[in-house]
């Protein structure tokens, strides 16, 4: 019953806060994505934690990108990611077709500009997992078409 | 397998960079407090609309305060309330024996002057939905052993 309601409600009160306080000048936007980010970054790492308590080591970086398309992302969006892909040279691509945190939002092109503030929590969510997990990596997203959108992660290599 | 886990370390975060951004004073500590109520009554507001979605009317103010105990309170942090007291003249005392918000703070009373900051959000959650369901209140809460604390709900008569 609405089990993801409390966490989308509170991640869309996060971006009403800080971007409230944002003066609305390019700047003050990136400043506000920045945030986010970071906060999804720790966030991320404390869940990656807890995940993997119990969980047997991973046998390869493709292990560790399954791991984050299926219990990682259903503990955090109830929902698996729906398309894994990957060039085998350190990119991945992971598609959600129905992403939780735009799903509030009118399909179509009408707030496709407000969609940066609505991922960034999330690429840090990413990033922030990876990064326990002994992968650094950095995480962009994309959205064409609401509520889908795609995160693109590339592995930086040590 | 960590369900209740995003939306503490979210709410965690929410916590940190309100009171960052304070600088120390107690007015400023104060005004976090209230920012923190502010954000939990929207996101109260937003929550019951989900959860009364399909529920029959409620017949009364006790009933309306025994759905905050049991659906609303399992919605948001996975449990029941464990206590539920009235006076029958408008007091309600909500008791959580192991309040999900407070659970990663050292039992005792170490940091027992932080316990303001992590009830505020949840005063304002219950404020918010009990007054989309027409039932203007003043919630407090109080701890005297963590993880356990109780929400005192008083009932404005109009």
């Amino acid at each position: 019953m609405a089990h993801e309601a409390p966490f989308q409600l509170l991640h869309s009160e996060l971006i009403h806060y800080i971007c409230k306080t944002a003066d609305g000048a390019d700047s003050e936007n990136g400043r506000s994505v920045t945030k986010l980010e970071n906060m999804g970054f720790r966030v991320g790492q404390g869940l990656i934690e807890r995940l993997t308590k119990d969980t047997a080591r991973f046998k390869d970086e493709l292990d560790v990108m399954k791991f984050i398309c299926k219990d990682f992302w259903t503990c955090v969006f109830k929902k698996q990611i729906d398309n894994l892909r990957t060039n085998h040279q350190g990119i991945y691509v992971l598609q959600d077709n129905k992403f939780l945190l735009l799903s509030h939002m009118s399909a179509g092109k009408q707030y496709l500009e407000h969609a940066p503030k609505y991922l960034a929590f999330t690429c840090g969510l990413v990033r922030g997992a990876l990064s326990n997990m002994g992968v650094k990596s950095i995480v962009t997203a994309e959205v064409s078409v609401m509520p889908a959108c795609k995160f693109q992660v590339m592995i930086q290599k040590l």
